[in-house]
């Protein structure tokens, strides 16, 4: 009986899990230096809960949901931000500023695209009770940091505002009842190009050229706007932090979601592949009954990460195979024993195959040393390491084994 | 607006989340010590493949299982094991033995009892593809070094063998179809007590008085019964391990699932609590399709261990927080950007609060170290730096506070 994966979804092979875990390590312990406290929620919520921020029937086709054998409502999360007003509200007496970081999975009943999975791992940071530009200015350091760190080159990240596009479009003669429709046009700049957020405009009733001219402005021209001074003291903060080079601002940036109301942040590869991003939404952890606190977070799509950084092969984490002639198996597992205490990782062979059937089993996992040991060897107390790169053997006391490979 | 948490379901606060995250990153870089290679598996699977096991009805009412809105019958994992199986079969060219480990949640429909959730944390290793006794121990070793390492005192690995049991039931005259039913009274010795065990069999027309004989005996006394050399070259193997202190040979235990088919093992703590276990399963492969393989491992739950753990009350991993007074609040930003590269967790005011409010946040959070500036400190360059646990301050220039609370 063969089973199959469901569609959407997929398994990480060693040398995939190997990599994601050396990255979110690396991810999770730059968040930790800015402050960022860790928290966790499950998996499944209620389906009001879930489903208050957008309305229920959109989201009910974009995600799992289902009723329980107690036929409550409940779905998979399929953000880290809702799940976090739902905990903030939950626990009311967290001393605030909240700065807290989540790495887990979400679930979305997406159509499955290249790299888009139906199960996704993000990576968020947000801070729950500072109105400050400052807290802004620091989730985005943070993740700069952090991918700096797990070596991703060439990247940027765009920064609008959302009250300076708002008070832009206003300007433009848009009326305040149709912002949302425009913005979620202008969302499209990346797919459907400028001749098709023009055409699109076109069919509002609105003039595109008018708003193009402001949104390829400097901001420098656009001070008269509300919002544009949150945009400029961000500007001036990651100029202390000394990532000014890593910031785009672009009038253009939208980001999807509504609940924005400040700054807005997306993370761009340079394949202008998104990678995440995030922004300020003072107005959310009131809605869901959590006080009256202002909040900014932004979060990396862990997934879209791996896949613009490269693999190194490593298919275990073993730097050492002991392979054995002979009975002499309860030897290899106390020479195991030993390097394993001096913290090298080692396989020890468990079949008792001979030994061209073990250094091909070395050899397809590419551990880097295997250490061969007989009757003979057991009575000098003395191995041959073979470096299975060079194809050079050495004979090595037993003792010194965790010296020599360590 | 408020919501609450699903029955069962519960969040981890930076306290709880902390304190999980440094035990599974202890147990799992001594599991990659022993050469297991992690993979990942998908939260939610065909139901087909999550039911196959034990028989479909049994398993629905006690897992998550809905339809999507594909129409397909899923459920949410329960164990990482029968994925395992599911993994092995899809993914046959991984050399073997493949030594995997998996740390992840797996969920289930259960009454929610104390420390008993519907979303738990399992840390899983497992060997497939050996025979060998010695991968057996391998893994108990693992899970013995691992739990040692995050500071567990006073467990025992209580350890049986399934033909074993089945042998010396046979012998006192238990037919061979009724082995599973008797399996399972014996089961219970823990909950409803020897005499419990003995009134149920009596139900089952069997002497028990037989069975508590031969269940009381040492194993030396039991060679001539098939499994008890699969017991005793265990126990050898744990003596090369140095860990043989840690193994109680116990006749009477059964471990609840029906695929074990050799030595089966219990983590016990001082308190008689279960915190995981596992055994040899050498038919569950081929019966997932995944080839003729043998197969070992074992499974520690990682929320039953953490309460067995003391707290450490740390409640964010900050070291420092940057207190200010005035407008100084981009030298607040330049100081912590610079302690961040020295690898040391700050936290900056974001607020702007006065400065008897910022110290009790740093207290309430218990930050070791508050570094006090306002423009005086920003003119010399100099920085109050207060040990928050002694009360007593010291000053110290901006340059050299990354080594000063290095």
């Amino acid at each position: 009986m063969k089973f199959q994966l469901l569609k959407g979804m997929r398994d990480l092979t060693p040398e995939q899990a190997m990599k994601k875990q050396k990255v979110i390590g690396v991810i999770r312990s730059v968040f930790e230096r800015y402050g960022f406290a860790p928290i966790e929620t499950p998996a499944l919520e209620s389906f009001d809960m879930l489903s208050m921020k957008e309305g229920g029937d959109a989201i009910r086709r974009e995600i799992y949901n289902f009723r329980d054998q107690g036929n409550r409502e409940i779905g998979l999360r399929f953000d880290l931000t809702v799940p976090l007003a739902r905990f903030m509200s939950n626990n009311p007496n967290l001393p605030k500023p909240f700065k807290r970081c989540a790495i887990g999975d979400v679930w979305r009943y997406d159509n499955p695209q290249a790299a888009r999975w139906r199960q996704f791992t993000q990576a968020d940071i947000d801070t729950i009770g500072s109105p400050s530009v400052m807290a802004d200015a620091e989730c985005v350091a943070a993740v700069i940091d952090a991918l700096e760190r797990v070596g991703l080159k060439d990247f940027k990240v765009r920064v609008n505002n959302r009250k300076l596009l708002e008070n832009v479009l206003i300007g433009c003669g848009v009326n305040k009842e149709r912002i949302f429709s425009v913005f979620r046009v202008i969302d499209k700049m990346d797919k459907i190009g400028k001749n098709g957020v023009d055409e699109e405009l076109k069919k509002l009733g609105i003039d595109a050229g008018r708003i193009f001219s402001f949104l390829g402005k400097d901001i420098s021209q656009l001070e008269k706007f509300q919002g544009c001074d949150e945009l400029e003291e961000f500007s001036g903060a990651m100029e202390s932090f000394g990532m000014k080079d890593r910031i785009k601002i672009d009038l253009a940036l939208v980001r999807g979601l509504e609940y924005y109301t400040g700054n807005v942040f997306e993370i761009l590869s340079s394949l202008s592949v998104s990678i995440g991003g995030g922004g300020r939404y003072d107005k959310m952890m009131a809605a869901y009954g959590a006080g009256d606190f202002p909040a900014v977070g932004i979060s990396i799509g862990i997934d879209r990460l791996l896949e613009l950084l490269p693999d190194d092969g490593k298919k275990t984490p073993a730097k050492v195979f002991i392979a054995t002639i002979g009975d002499v198996q309860k030897e290899a597992l106390s020479i195991a024993s030993g390097l394993r205490k001096g913290g090298i990782s080692t396989v020890a062979e468990l079949i008792g195959r001979n030994i061209k059937k073990q250094l091909e089993y070395a050899d397809s996992l590419k551990i880097p040393y295997v250490i061969v040991i007989g009757p003979d060897e057991v009575g000098k107390k003395t191995a041959k390491v073979r470096n299975m790169e060079t194809r050079k053997e050495e004979d090595v006391a037993f003792a010194d084994l965790p010296k020599y490979l360590g």
